[in-house]
């Protein structure tokens, strides 16, 4: 642990985590970040296999992120739907025309038989990422949101419904069947990872469905390395997309305390340290009480700067 | 029959048909042309369901051809080819960022059960076309091209080989389990076409295919309209693509009587007239020889007025 060769593992949903994950690899050696990545976004729509979370760490890993607008590519082109609009086509969930390449391609190679593991690796190596981005499985899990009478796909509410209506839980469709990406189970089993840093995602739809694959969560705690996990809550708001107001309408205390009770609950003695950002210093007693170590710092990443900063936080911390 | 408001049937392939089928659609009242377009063309591609000759129909009569490239769209972006290029996919097929909105519009709705027949109809009405375009069949027929010690599937051998290799037949895989397009023949039962002109495109893989699933060529010979061929070979050049460089590798002379014999020896009593052009006039003598009217005209469209005068000229003859 600590040495600076060693392997450094991260847990991500998309944008959110996918900031932390830069940091992280512009502050590690090339090629020591691995990022296992929630799958339970993963959708078939208009023929195209697309993971959105996986795609998320793909363009921001290589630098093409369009971060103004929070998702999808930099200068991006939208005339392939355009088109599909003249034609009546669904375009709710808008694929620009060269992120198109990236669901054709995948699609194309799933079909052919290839793994959504090699998949992955491939397309992170042919633009240029040096980090590994690892599937969480490589099974179909689906992530179902339980709505006032309605079940809604994920994508159905967080894209087209816009996380309009409130929640009353999840499911992860097919998670019993999954197996966790064997190549983050070989780094953990070799204890080739000096530290495990839970991105701060969001829990209940990034987080656990990545925890809930069967023997995830149990082989991250038995790991000698420690697990670092940073609170998506933030003075009471979600660093980004709807993690507040899940828990407000699940009538979770909306605070790093309630996402803290969360995780120590659902999987005891995962966490070593919980991560908190200054404006929440208040709450480490309460969440010390848990059993987990905090630490306090600033966690909100605007910056390039602000992610390099948080990373290298952690790894001291990790290393400490 | 010659009642402004009878319909017309043209049989076409890509390309150079459809430069005859737009003059013939602003010649007729609207929707009073019909289109039987030759599918053995058709590929998967990338996952995408491709119709190259429909699609040139559709883009033909909706007046968004590139008609300088020759095929494609108008004003069309690269965007999806170059980062599918970035990602080492296949690129050979170019696809343009609005032409993919096509194919998975259409790849879509086959996957969701619907028919081809109908998956046309549709994309037709949305881009605006008033005529009719059919599909010769709703199965699967794929040409397969003979080439010396090779087997090539349609499009290896048109787009990625460039019709380099020197051909000796031609199959049309899964034709004898085909049903011809049962609105075209419902037209031909109930007598409501006035004339039936075959388009001046490829005898082999164009025109052959659809004449080939079981039933159509004589249902055309049966019907009481006439039927009308124009030669797609004018002076010893293909008007449009290999079908002049395909009849020289067949050992068949590569003139207008060459594509005469070739249709009324496969299917006899098919054509009432032979349509050349006038560069070929002496060619006439021979050509009646085969039991066909002959009429000469200027059968060259390069202009939109080329194209509006020789469906002028075929719609009077049909009346004559």
């Amino acid at each position: 642990m600590g040495s600076a060769d060693a392997s450094v593992l991260a847990l991500s949903g998309g944008v959110g985590g996918a900031k932390l994950a830069l940091g992280l690899a512009d502050e590690l050696p090339p090629g020591n970040l691995h990022v296992m990545v929630n799958t339970g976004d993963d959708f078939r729509h208009l023929g195209l296999h697309i993971s959105p979370d996986i795609d998320t760490l793909l363009y921001t890993l290589s630098g093409n992120a369009n971060t103004t607008q929070g998702w999808g590519l930099e200068g991006e082109t939208w005339n392939a739907m355009d088109a599909l609009q003249r034609l009546e086509g669904e375009t709710w969930f808008r694929l620009g025309d060269r992120d198109l390449a990236t669901h054709l391609w995948r699609t194309d190679r799933l079909a052919q038989g290839d793994s959504l593991l090699h998949v992955t690796a491939t397309l992170a190596r042919r633009l240029g990422i040096a980090s590994h981005i690892h599937p969480m499985c490589g099974e179909a899990v689906r992530t179902t949101v339980h709505c006032a009478g309605r079940d809604l796909p994920f994508q159905q509410y967080f894209v087209k419904e816009q996380c309009a209506p409130a929640v009353t839980g999840f499911d992860f469709e097919g998670i019993a069947a999954a197996r966790p990406n064997e190549n983050v189970m070989g780094l953990l089993r070799g204890e080739a990872v000096s530290a495990i840093i839970v991105c701060p995602s969001n829990p209940y739809v990034s987080i656990d469905p990545i925890l809930q694959v069967p023997g995830v969560w149990q082989a991250l705690r038995n790991s000698r390395a420690p697990l670092l996990l940073v609170s998506p809550i933030v003075a009471g708001l979600a660093l980004k997309g709807p993690a507040a107001k899940m828990m407000a309408e699940l009538a979770v205390p909306v605070t790093a305390l309630g996402v803290a009770r969360h995780y120590c609950e659902r999987y005891p003695g995962l966490i070593d340290y919980f991560v908190i950002d200054e404006s929440d210093a208040t709450l480490a007693a309460d969440i010390a009480v848990l059993g987990v170590e905090v630490a306090v710092t600033d966690t909100v990443m605007k910056s390039r700067e602000d992610k390099q900063r948080l990373a290298r936080f952690l790894l001291a911390l990790a290393g400490s």
